[in-house]
C-alpha cells in the first residue's frame, strides 16, 4: 500500500517537489519560491502544504507514502536529522527539521545534504552508474561534495562530510561566505568568475562580454561562456583561472582519495570544453603519473531532476 | 604451522624487522640501514637475507611464517603490490614489489604505504582502539596519512588514498619534493619549521636557539621544542607556524571527511603541548561549529614499532 515517495530539493532560490512511484518514476512535479527570510517553522509548513496539494492532485493520500526525503543546502547531522547551517538559508540554526516535518506530514522523513542527494542520483540513475567509489561535485554559486564509498554515501562521525568547497587551498584570497579567507569556493565558483571579469574591465581590460548581455539581464557565466568562444581573451582567461581553481580540487581529492571517478554537476560545469581542457590540463600538471593512473571527470546526466530524484532516493 | 608473521618498516634511513607470534606479540627484531642509491632488487635481495637470518636465529624456517608484509615511504598500488614512486627511495619506479620479494622468500608478501600501516597499527593496538572511522596522520620530514574508514584502510581505486601532505593549501610557497607548489608538507614538516628558523636567523632576528644545539648536532625540532619551553620567541614562533599549518591540514580533513578521531604520529608530533594548543585555536578559527561537533586529535603510542606491527597485520 506504501508505495509512492516524495522528493524535495530545497534550494537557495527554489524548491522542488517530484511525486514518486515504486520504480522511482517521475509522476508529476511543483516548483515553489524559497523565502529565505521566512523562519524554519513557516517554511516546512508551506512545504507540508505543497506536499499535501501534490498527492490529492494524483488522487493519493499520505497513507500510500513511504515516506519524503529532502535535500538541503546546507551542513546536515543526517543521523539526528538536523539542518546545522547554511548559507542559503541563514535563519537555519540546528533545527531538528526531520521531527518538525515529520510532525507535519504525518510520514518518514529523511534529510540530507543537497550535494550527497545528487550523488545518490548520479551514482543511481545517471553519470555514475556502476561506480563503487565517486566523488560528485556540483560547482555553481558554491562547491559542494556527495562522496560515495563502496557504493553508499559517506557523511563521516556527524553526517556532514564531503564540504569540498569549503577546504582551504590558498593563504590569502577572497573570503568565503562562510567566513574564512582561502576556501576552494571562494575563488572557484560562478559569482567570482563573474567578479573576476566586471574587476578587469574596471581596471580597463577591454572585453566584448557586455555585448553578450541583454538590457534586463545582469552578467553570468552564461555570457562568459559564449563570449569566450567568440574569442573573448578577457572570457577566456576567467574561464581558464576557473579551471585552474577546479583541476587543484581535483588534484586534492586524489591525492586524498585517490578514486577515479568523478561526476561534475552544477550551473559552471554546463561551460562545456574549456573549462574540462582548462582543469584536466591543471591536473596534469600536479600528479605526474596521472597517465598511468587515470581520473575520469564526466559531466552530470540528470540536470535539473538531479534533486528531486536523489531525495527520494534517500526513502529506501 | 604456519603462525608466524615478519613485519618490515621500510624508512628513508632505516629499514625495522620485526618477527611477530600469532597473538602479534613482538618476538624479535633487526634494524638496517637503508642504502637509498641501491637498486630495488638489490635491496630486496637484501631485505630477504634479513628476514631469513631473522628466522634462523630464532630455530625458525619460512615453511612456519604466513607472510611477510612491508610499509613503505612510498605511493603504493595496493591491489597489484607495486611500489609507484618514493622521494625517499629516487630509484624505485613501477617496482613490482610484492612479486619480486615473494619470489626472493618463498612465501606470501603484502606491502602497503607506511602511514596506512601505522593507522592500522594504531587503530589495531594503539591510540585508536575502537575508531570505526579514523585518521591516522604522520608529520616528520613530510606528512603521511592513513585514512580508515568503516574499520578498514580506505585506500581508492588504485592503492594510493591518504596523500595528505600532497594536497595544495596554498598558492604560493616552498616547492615540494614532489615537484609541486604549494604541498601541505611543503610549509608544515620538520625541516621546513627548521629552514624558517635558520632563514630569520640569518635576517638578524636574535635567538637562543643554537645555544641548545650541541657541537656535534645539527638544529633539529628537539632543540626548537626545547629552546620554546625555555622561552625563546624565534623558537615559539616557529612552531607557531607549523602549528597554523598542521590546525589547517585537520580543517581540510574535517570539511571533506567529518570524521571525529585523528591519530597524530612522526617526530614532530613530539613538540606535544604548544604545537597541540595552536592548532586546535587554528581549527576552531575556521570551524565554528566544533564545540558541538568537536574533534578529538589524539597522541600515536606505538612508538617506534608502529611501523613492523603495521606491516605485520597486512597478514591476516
Amino acid at each position: 500500500m506504501k508505495k509512492y515517495t516524495i522528493g524535495i530539493d530545497v534550494g537557495g532560490t527554489k524548491i522542488a517537489y517530484g511525486l514518486f512511484d515504486e520504480a522511482l518514476n517521475l509522476l508529476d512535479k511543483r516548483v515553489t519560491k524559497t523565502n529565505q527570510a521566512s523562519k524554519p517553522e513557516e517554511m516546512l509548513d508551506d512545504m507540508s502544504n505543497v506536499c499535501k496539494e501534490l498527492l490529492k492532485s494524483n488522487g493519493l493520500t499520505m497513507e500510500e507514502v513511504k515516506g519524503v526525503g529532502a535535500g538541503f543546502p546546507c551542513h546536515i547531522d543526517y543521523e539526528n536529522g538536523y539542518v546545522i547551517t547554511g548559507s542559503n538559508l541563514p535563519t537555519w540554526k540546528n533545527v531538528p527539521v526531520r521531527q518538525l516535518f515529520s510532525e507535519r506530514l504525518g510520514t518518514r522523513v529523511e534529510i540530507d545534504n543537497d550535494a550527497n542527494v545528487a550523488a545518490l542520483a548520479e551514482q543511481k540513475f545517471g553519470a555514475g552508474i556502476g561506480n563503487k567509489n565517486m566523488i560528485y561535485i556540483t560547482v555553481s554559486t558554491g562547491i559542494g561534495g556527495g562522496i560515495i564509498i563502496n557504493d553508499a554515501i559517506f557523511r563521516g562521525d556527524y553526517g556532514a562530510a564531503g564540504e569540498i568547497g569549503h577546504m582551504i587551498v590558498s593563504d590569502f584570497g577572497y573570503t568565503c561566505s562562510c567566513g574564512n579567507v582561502g576556501c576552494l569556493m571562494a575563488s572557484a565558483s560562478g559569482p567570482k568568475m563573474i567578479q573576476y571579469v566586471l574587476d578587469q574591465m574596471k581596471h580597463g581590460e577591454t572585453s566584448t562580454i557586455m555585448d553578450y548581455v541583454g538590457e534586463d539581464e545582469e552578467l553570468s557565466g552564461k555570457h562568459i561562456g559564449i563570449a569566450a568562444k567568440d574569442g573573448d581573451k578577457l572570457a577566456q582567461k576567467a574561464i581558464e583561472r576557473l579551471g585552474d581553481g577546479i583541476g587543484i580540487m581535483f588534484v586534492n581529492l586524489y591525492q586524498i582519495f585517490n578514486i577515479k571517478h568523478y561526476v561534475l554537476g552544477g550551473s559552471v560545469s554546463k561551460l562545456g570544453k574549456p573549462l574540462y581542457e582548462r582543469m584536466n590540463l591543471k591536473f596534469a600538471e600536479f600528479i605526474r603519473f596521472a597517465a598511468d593512473y587515470p581520473i575520469e571527470i564526466v559531466p552530470a546526466k540528470l540536470g535539473d531532476d538531479v534533486g528531486i530524484v536523489g531525495a527520494a532516493t534517500l526513502i529506501d
